[in-house]
């Protein structure tokens, strides 16, 4: 199976080119660090379930969705 | 809107028991402590994306149903 990581970092990035943000924009309506935002999309970072609502709110998307495989 | 945590927690509960799974069972086919998918399922932890995953496969679910609202 997919690493789940990667599977949420190129969800999160479809959803916020979807709804034309950029990761800096994103990042300050979740209220979280930009470089984090980039980690998440690069596959690199562990997200707990909060901070992927938070991305998920964020972005007007179900958190669901973000791990859609 | 409703706590992740707590949706986590109740989505987990529910998928364990379809399957007829003691939370020691799930655990141990996780490769997770007992007492952390206790607190998972009680909405007091805050999972991260590779744990819910691990617990969606030993669950024979998918990662994102875990987050279902």
């Amino acid at each position: 199976m997919e690493d789940i990581r990667k599977i949420v970092g190129r969800n999160l990035r479809e959803a916020r080119q979807a709804v034309g943000l950029s990761q800096e924009a994103l990042a300050d309506q979740a209220g979280i660090d930009r470089t984090y935002v980039s980690g998440v999309e690069r596959g690199v970072r562990n997200p707990t379930v909060t901070i992927v609502a938070r991305l998920a709110e964020a972005l007007g998307v179900r958190a669901a969705d973000l791990l859609r495989e």
